[in-house]
């Protein structure tokens, strides 16, 4: 009923595109998408530092096994995220320095990982980055099969292949294909109008009269004492 | 019955004896004061090596709504540190760069949060230091009111309007205005002593010793075998 | 039926051979000791970078009382790794710069605790590594007696005085003294084959074909789909 | 991007369907539909006993705002099983006796939520059974819009309205409406298998003769010593 | 600073009043006092079905030692509910059979404590019902002293001594003295409310009907879907 | 290094011996024997009511493979009680009733796993009692050789085959073989020792009278105050 299967060409925006979406940043594409599409919190970052965005390569394994990482290497191309969740709850340390190095070769943007992470230190090194629920030494068997490019939920959030996958140190954010370049614009917009902000905020201006709020303030009665 | 208030002017000690509670740090503060006021160790600092100290600005508001944070930051003076509380548990991104330069501009020293915090790269490269049990892009809404300046719990402790708090790597630490002055001496001895204790220490004398206990340990019944 | 006891001597293997585990790193060594003795993920180093090993001198004591650290410390010789368990499950902060003093002066590598560590900018800066559950400002009294050098749980894995603790960003391994060269010999093949690899992944050749898996993978059914 | 709408019309299995999962319980849909489908295990039941089937209404709905249920309930028809997900992490009451009353009389088997659950000794004497993340009294608020009938994962689980829920005391399973009969087949066969296992088990045979194991043991390299 | 104390007399209210609140439960009256004083989920009854209030007695102690339990026991009197709270995070076993045997013979109602309860089956044959973080057998020691009768933060809410606490399946709500009356006034209003409001839904009348909220909905911009 | 073994026959202490541990229960055993050899406190039952002992029968497997489990069966004897630990942590429900029936057959008294347990609803029916970290329908594959009465380490306590193992409502407690009949002797005491005092506090003395604590309240400096 859920037979392994291994999708190799699945469809993908080009990486002009999801560059935009990389220099805005984790926080921004989510407020621009209207909230959605955040990973919880638990995934973290094993160093700081990486602004990343990719297109999802999405593998589906079982806990404690690491085979079908190998087998997705192969079908990853340059700007791709990896994208890696056991079918039952596993924090084992699926993916260290040698797979890095054989995603980094194929231009892999990063990984996210619903599961445990080792080789942290030599990770960080050669900057390839990852996000995980853990970090582990825990070693995994290669015994049996799991998909590629199968739907995953990762952390709360759907999956798709080919969905935009964008992390740094605030977490991780999940954007449809269909919707790239709309929240590509509200991004921009977004930016462009906190940019703004800023600067009347450095000047001491209150956040209150920026944003107009004083009169829903009264009417939500808000009271003042001494 | 608790109506929402904001309570523009509290009592505040002067920032000059704030700032020597600063120089002693969390351990210390925390010891000079009988091991009271302690937040819970899930609070913890977004970037490593800050240690501040401040007046409480207290603000009690709803989970997913950081709407009193922007009341809030008007009533902020120099010195001042904000702690935030929702009333339900919550780990959405409260605060972010955008606030924090409204802060900065009112010399508020930093922030404790019992919820979620985000754009912390760009807190980190702007300084300013924050407390939190999450770090999250998740976003929040401006609805609802809550108060400023009452008397909040955060992770676990009591929190009053004009309370000191100091933060550091080691976490978070309030104290009352009344006995400031008197943890600032017991401080003040304790940093002495330890400093008298390190260097006998470092010359490899044991702390047994230095402490008295061999007697102790005798009369609770300690044994030594090989 | 559980007499407090300080076992002064006990057998460890000497500096040169601890210092072999000590290059391979936690990950390498787990692996090469058939994924065994691992401390669960939760005991996380309170600063980036170190890897040492050592020889474990074994501490048991009650929650909240910190009393037999002190006493451990006597006993301790240049190469230990001192490893703390409270009888109950606690956070508090049993261990802070003073002890790291003490520690290093006589040589001690680092400190693995189930339990907190404070003061964690001063280890930091004089380069004390300790591995623990938690960041705790929480004083301990000194009370109680326990027990130094008999065996421990920590962490889900059994260490008695003596054994071997390695630990690094990714954890931390505990191997016993019978089975320490093994493990190095062991290690080592690991670390030549592991480079040989390396380099053929880092020239684009597929894991599948390197570990020779494509046979493995069509035995057990994979489908590859467009 | 994300407007609020209640979607009326869904597709539903009959409920006759519908029931043959119910007889099942979940561990056995589990497994007949290859180990998919399952929620995380923090989901419980808020008491003992129930096992129930439905078809899911869904709701997607802001942290600590309730009114979306109170429109679901409109939707409802006999034999659905509402799902209510807060779009971020939440542990407050949004359900409780007054909400149970009116989907009880539209019908409603059962409720999950990634939220808390309150009035629960009230819900256990109606014997409306709900499965949720947490019990708590903290009450919500009605403000904001959310959805109605779009896909939602829930505890990790992707939802479609009119998927088949199925939950009992081991937990929650999901199974779609494409595969439901598929599932019910495979089910059924599991079943018979198991209830000819089982009674041969209760003669005292060894699983591994009735499973035919001893061989692969065998050819694993299973030893054997005293 | 945090010299230990036993006061002995408290301002209580009349167990008439009490009782009051103790019939509305704690949902009831979370509510009614403006969904204030819920003490955090985690605070869990160790057998289900009871539901009592009582005057608060409030024990301040350390972790792992239950001495000033035994003290507190002597200053409780009929109608009273134990509030008990380490200094520091602990689930020890602090509360057993004996100590129920004590405050039962003086009309104490029931216990709620931030760590570990045993005996749990002998608690709920005699019906002494405890709200607890854990259900531990692990003993403590009887050394150090605490207080009793100071405030305290229990799960995230101030305790004063005489505070009336409310607690059942729903988890533990604490109302001031000064608010009693007017909290019940609320309760009885609101349960009355709620009664009118059940008959309704009952009926099959949509809530959307009963509060009145389809303008308000539809002022949202909620729509409808087929 | 850790070579899959089934180690066919153990030690064990007769069944009479340890069904008088069965008598007193986890708490009294745990004080018996000085507080040690208690398992973390998130080992729960998956119903309440249940108090056995027997002899450990253990069990090391690797996550989400439940193989050795069907092998350990074959080895148990009248009076054993099976102890599953995983070699890295895992939620997956290694065990429902199709075990329990071979178990049951056997004589086994009940099951210690460090891992998840599924069909609860039966095993509570036919009395089948499990102690777990957590309730969980996931389906486990048999693939792999772990080992049969080797040591392991089970929630934070060192278990030898043919120790015995207590559980009941309180949790689970574990006692070496060597040190049974001293436990016994001690629990005895313990008992009859507890039974006088629980007949002076039901008649109201004071615990402070009973066990003379008031010199030591007063040596200790404890102050009353009104």
């Amino acid at each position: 009923m859920n037979k392994p299967v291994v999708v190799k060409s699945i469809e993908r925006l080009n990486n002009e595109i999801v560059g935009q979406l990389e220099k805005f940043g984790v926080s921004t594409v989510h407020e621009a998408q209207g909230r959605m599409g955040l990973l919880a919190s638990y995934m973290r970052p094993i160093y700081s530092g990486a602004c990343v965005a990719g297109s999802a390569v999405t593998v589906s394994l079982p806990p404690g096994d690491n085979l079908m990482i190998h087998v997705a290497a192969e079908v990853c191309q340059p700007g791709d995220f990896l994208v890696v969740v056991p079918t039952s709850f596993c924090t084992d340390g699926y993916f260290g320095e040698l797979l890095a190095t054989s995603l980094r070769v194929r231009g892999v943007k990063g990984l996210v990982i619903e599961a445990g992470c080792r080789d942290v230190r030599a990770l960080a090194e050669m900057k390839f980055p990852v996000w995980s629920r853990a970090i582990s030494s825990q070693g995994t068997v290669k015994a049996t099969l799991g998909s590629v490019n199968v739907p995953v939920v990762c952390a709360g959030v759907q999956i798709a292949p080919g969905d935009i996958v964008v992390a740094d140190d605030d977490g991780v954010v999940v954007i449809g294909r269909a919707t790239a370049q709309a929240v590509i614009e509200a991004s921009t917009q977004r930016v462009a109008k906190e940019e703004a902000t800023r600067r009347r905020l450095a000047n001491g201006e209150s956040g209150l009269d920026i944003y107009g709020w004083r009169e829903k303030l009264a009417a939500l009665g808000l009271e003042y004492g001494e």
